[in-house]
Order: structure tokens, then sequence, then C-alpha cells
């Protein structure tokens, strides 16, 4: 889920080597980039900090060459919370692990270093950072791959070996930013700056998971219940019934007006009873026509595709779609109404209604999450049942009003 | 979108380092990892094989301490195809360049031989694998990393620095499994083989790729229309029409037999005219009631929460869910039915068909999922459209027969 909160905009950055250094803080961030003299490697956080969630298996070969010392960690995820992370969670992800070395430092140097604390080798690459000074944390200065330690001559600098554009992402990052990063420059990690300075590491498998994760938690607002935050499977039906009674009441109460509209339309069901029949095809078509709209409008925009600037565009679009799908069904509700053996006027009545009630619905269902999106609520809340009931009650009293023309005992 | 073929089960193994070399084969596989003496390093793809949708930058600093020959690469991610893979992507997107080694060479040998071919360092390792004989791929043997590159010692026998317990994946390998093993293992690629010959390496970025676009189809699906295959901005009204209108025109079909229902209770309705009123909220309530479930259910099931054999557990557990939720709607039922002002009898009515119709869209919604998967449909149809739709008319005759019991008019 998304949007509840104000979302800040994406901000890659790329670093700046060689920026003026910020102003003093507490020299154990909240990532834990600690430096640990003399090997100038980040050590792993002191006992005072959170852990990381997962656990950091190398999946190097290293430890069957040489024992080194390494910090006491789990070989295989937990099940539960880890495998079902919450959004919070793409900041706790980050590696308190990453090893760095400093520029000036020889490949050679940079290597026995890099031995000494075993990182994590998944990352591909190591982080070039400065010394950090008294409360102050390190900036990233750069990247060197693995792969460019093990194939470079032993005696040169670190300065001269590093790549120093190294695509970064802020503390705020979208996932579905970092995942465009991921892909466009086929990362396998993505560092984690704040000012300049480094926060931590994020690989592409923990932005996997935060997306998959999203993916269910919007599925689950589409289809009108809060997302559940434990694996179906273990969910009590009580657990089961607190995330799902909100949104059924709310949306009993939402669509408690179709009583009215039908009350207030009594004298004409009471003389063309036949009007009754379309009610459930009528109310149920204006239904579905704004949940395809919906439910693909809030997939483009969790994936970035469509931003609030495309409103216009939108409706524009889902006016002219919905006008093609308009034509389509009034033909459709012809034909039926015929067959159903209703007479002419109710006939035309039923094929009029079916196409206003379906533009009707394009429109509210394309404005509606984007208009959701600018007041910052999460447009994935925009279900199915939600249009349904939005549609319903204002496509009865289209229904009849048409009626009221066409139909002459009306009248 | 997933289910409409055939699935067969995730298949991650494990290389055996050994095995017996497979019957003859054609030199140049599907991967194109074909040998490349001197060096023995695999060679890009030759003219004849389909070249890979994605550009292999390097992320490393090689570049520029050392010009060396590389494969002409586009520098950017081309727009359109590749921001939007099918599902057949998959095995397209399995790197080609994969640059392998023998267990026979010295560290010193094979990092002579990578400076030679630069392969793509966003894997973080090197596959080692066996001489490819005539006619026979390389089997794959182990992995070592760049990392593990760097640190041994130059002289030792990538043999012995090698890993042999590599995970990897079959060609048919589901991506929600693959993204599990990235996670699980902290991998930065997975090797794709076929008995054990090294077909290509698929990334983390691949794979995220992949379920982002199934999460987007499944989206489609479950909105009742077609998958787009275009960004949506892109799409023309007349694109969005064909996509829709299917559906749109099968669940106006299948919802015409709501009518037949209302006819065939046109007696019931002319003598009790209130109940009419009530039609729109009793079955939006169990179209939603049903959408609550089926949303989750399909979400699980794509993620493998849920699989075939939870049947029984699932709908006890939906069944239960299904009573406490219709209790609860009964009651906010029975309010509003008297607040309306239509006598007690219409009144329970109201209540007790809402309660039944909750209980009854709980069990359909939780069985048809399970029930399209064992059919070999994709779940993801059971959109809410066809929830609704199909729990509409049932609903009605629920709804008219309890009426017959409680309301004496009618009786």
């Amino acid at each position: 889920s998304r949007g509840t909160a104000p979302r800040s905009a994406p901000s890659p950055t790329r670093a700046a080597p060689h920026r003026a250094a910020t102003p003093p803080r507490a020299a154990v961030g909240r990532s834990g980039t600690r430096s640990c003299d003399p090997c100038a490697v980040a050590a792993p956080p002191s006992g005072g900090l959170p852990m990381p969630r997962f656990p950091f298996r190398r999946p190097d070969g290293l430890e069957s060459t040489a024992p080194q010392p390494r910090p006491a960690e789990p070989q295989t995820a937990p099940v539960g919370t880890a495998d079902r992370p919450t959004r919070d969670d793409l900041l706790s992800r980050v590696s308190e692990y990453a090893p760095t070395i400093r520029p000036t430092m020889t490949v050679a140097e940079a290597v026995a270093a890099l031995r000494h604390h075993p990182g994590d080798a998944a990352y591909g690459e190591v982080y070039v950072t400065s010394e950090p000074s008294a409360g102050a944390a390190p900036v990233l200065l750069g990247a060197v791959s693995y792969r460019a330690l093990a194939m470079s001559d032993q005696h040169r600098l670190i300065a001269g070996v590093m790549r120093p554009d190294v695509v970064t992402v802020g503390e705020d990052v979208d996932p579905e930013e970092a995942a465009r990063l991921f892909r466009r420059h086929r990362l396998a990690a993505l560092p984690v700056t704040r000012d300049g300075e480094l926060r931590g590491v994020l690989t592409a498998a923990d932005v996997t998971d935060i997306l998959q994760q999203e993916a269910t938690e919007d599925a689950a607002l589409q289809g009108g219940t809060q997302p559940l935050d434990v694996p179906y499977l273990k969910a009590s039906p009580l657990l089961l019934w607190r995330r799902r009674v909100v949104w059924m009441l709310l949306l009993f109460a939402a669509e408690m007006y179709t009583g009215t509209v039908l009350k207030a339309f009594e004298d004409e069901l009471e003389t063309v009873i036949a009007l009754a029949f379309f009610v459930p095809l009528l109310i149920g078509t204006g239904g579905n026509a704004g949940t395809q709209i919906t439910t693909t409008l809030i997939r483009a925009m969790a994936t970035n595709e469509v931003r609030l600037r495309d409103v216009f565009k939108v409706v524009r679009k889902e006016t002219a779609t919905g006008l093609l799908i308009g034509l389509t069904i009034a033909a459709a509700a012809l034909v039926r109404a015929f067959t159903q053996g209703v007479g002419g006027e109710v006939a035309l009545t039923v094929a009029v209604a079916a196409g206003a009630i379906v533009v009707w619905s394009s429109v509210v269902a394309s404005v509606l999450p984007l208009l959701l999106r600018r007041l910052r609520i999460d447009p994935a809340v925009v279900s199915g049942p939600m249009i349904t009931t939005l549609v319903d009650g204002t496509g009865l009293i289209i229904y009849f009003e048409i009626a009221r023309v066409f139909v002459t005992a009306i009248g």
C-alpha cells in the first residue's frame, strides 16, 4: 500500500565525490556503517542498534579456504515476519554490514582489509568512503567491484581503480524506482545515502520482496479488505473477519442509498414492474465498466506509469473508451430487452440507460483514483466493491430518469 | 498471468558436480554459452542466435583502467518491449554472456581469461564448467565469486577455490520460486540449467521485472479486462475497447439471468414492491463478500502461499469467516430495513437474506479460484466482476425464497 502517507519524489542521485563535509553527527548512524580501525572496514552494528532482519549468508567460497572471524549469523531466513515485510521495512533491510574501504589504500591493502571483514559478496562490489572524522559519518566516494579488485595490479591505489559515478538513492526511495534503477544499470546492490553519507546498501532481492508485498497489499485493498500482514493460511477466521468487516459495513452503509433511490421511484416501479427486471443487469454492468478502469489505473499508478499530471489524458482516454463500450453494451441490452419480451419502450429505456451508465461509470472510475492520490489517500482503496457501490445508485437514477422519457405509461 | 498453461513444479536443484556426460547435442545451445578456445570463456552468441533483450552494461571500473575488447552493447535500456516483458521472456532474459572458467585453471589463469572476456560483473560470480567435449554443452560444476578470486592465492586451482553447491533452477522455473531463492540465498544471479548443463544466468533484476509484469497482468484479469501489453498512456481508446469489450459482453450475458430470476418472482415483487428496494443492497453485499475473498485468495495463490491441496482448509476458513461477517451484516441489514420503514416481515426477510447471501457468496468465492486452478484456468480471471455476476442472481433466489417464508402477504 502506498500513498496514504505523502510520497516524496524518487531521489536517485549520483554521489558527489568531493563534496563538503556535512555537519557533525553521531559516529554510529542508523545503518551502522561504523569505522573499525585499524582496518577501516565497517564493523557489525553494536548491541544497541537494531539488527538486520535478514541473515547475511555469504554465497562465496571463502569459508572453506581459510577460516575467518565473522559475526554469528543464522543460516536460513526466519519464517514469519521476514517473509512478509511491511513497507517500512525498506530501510530496515538496508544492510548494516556494508564493508567499506578508503581511496588511499592499495588494492592489496583493500583485499587484506576485506578478508578481515567478510562483508557480503552478494553485493558484487565494495564501497569507497572517506575516512570518518570525529562525529561525521563516512561520505560515499565511489565503488570498486570485487571483479576489479581481482583483476587490478596489487599496487594501484583504490582511488585509481574505483568507479566514482555510483548510482545511489536517498533514504526515502520508492521501491518501484529502486527496481527501475536495478534494471537499468544491472545492479546487484544499490547504496542508500543521506547528504552524500553512506547509510546502507539495498539488494535487488530486498527490492523484489518489497514490490511483492506491495502488490499483495494493493490486491487486498482493491478487493475491499485490509491487508492481512500474516500468511493467509495462518489467519484465523476471527482475524479475517476483523480485516474485512470494516470495509463490508462501510460499503453496506454506502450502498444503502440505492434503497432510497428505488423508493423515490416507487411509482414508476409499480406502474411498470418490468423495469425492476433490469436493475441487477444495469447496475452490474455499470460496476463492471468502472472496475475494469480502476484496476488498470491503480496498477499503472503503482508502477508509476500514470502520474497525477496525466489526469486529463486519462479522463479523455477513458471517456472515449467508455463511449465505445457503452455503444456496444447498449446494442447488447437492446437485444436482451426484446428477447425478455418487455415491449419497445422498456427495451429502448434499457438500451439507452445501459450505454449512459457505462459512460458515467467510466468518468467516475477514471477520475476517482487520481483524485484520491491528490488527496493523499491510497488509490488502491478504489476497490471493485467501492466503485460498484458508488455507481449503483447513481446508475439507478439514470435508468429511471431515462424511463420517464421513453415509457409513456410513466410519463 | 499464470495457470492457463500447465504450470510445472518449480525445480530448484543443486548442480551435480561430476555427473555423467549427457547425450551429444548441438555445441551452441539456446543460451549461447559456447566455448571459445583458447581462453575457455563463453563467447558472445553468434549472429544466428537471438540477442539478449538487455544491454550488458558493466558496472565495474575496468573500462577506465585498461581498454579491453568487448562486444558492442547499447548503453541504455530500450524503451518499450524491454520495459514490459511478457511471461515468455523469462528465458530470453537469461544472459548469453555468462563467462565460464574451468576447474583445472589456476586463479591467475582464470583472472587472465576473464580479463580477456569481460562478461557481466553484476552477477558477482563466475561459473565453473566442464570442458565441453565435441557436441556436448558444458556441465556446471560450481561457482567462484569475483571476491574469492580477488582474495585467493594466485597459484591455487579453481577446483579448490570454487563452491560446488551452486543453487540452480531448471528452464521451467517459476519466477516466484526464483525470487524466493534469490531472497533465501542472497543471490546476485541464478544459473539456469538443463540436465546439469549451464543454459544461462538470471539476475534478480530480471526476476523483479517479471514479477512486476505478472502482478500487473493479474490485476487486469481481476478487474475483468485483458492485460494491455503496452504502457497504459500509449493505449488508444480502440485498443482499450478491444481489451475490455469481450469481458464486458461475457459478463453482460452472464448477468442477464438475473432478469429471468426477477421475472420468475414477478408476483412477489408486485405484491410487496418494498422487496425491490433492497435488491441492489443485497446483491451488492453478496458481491463484496465474494470479492474480498477471491482477491485475497488469488494473490495468495500467485505467491504460492495457497496451493491446490489447501482447498478444504480454505473453504472451512472462509465458511467460518462468512458466518461471522454474515451475522454482522444481518444485524446491519435489520437496522437499515427498520429505518427504511418497510415493516417487520420485510425487515426480517432482508436481515436473514443478507446473512445467507454473505455465507453463500463466501463458499462460492473460496471454491472457485481453486477449482479454476484445478481446471488449469488462470484463477485471476475470477475478477470482482465475475464473482459479482455469479452471486447476483443466486442471491436474488435466496432473497425471494426467504421472503416467501417470512412475508405473509406472499405466502
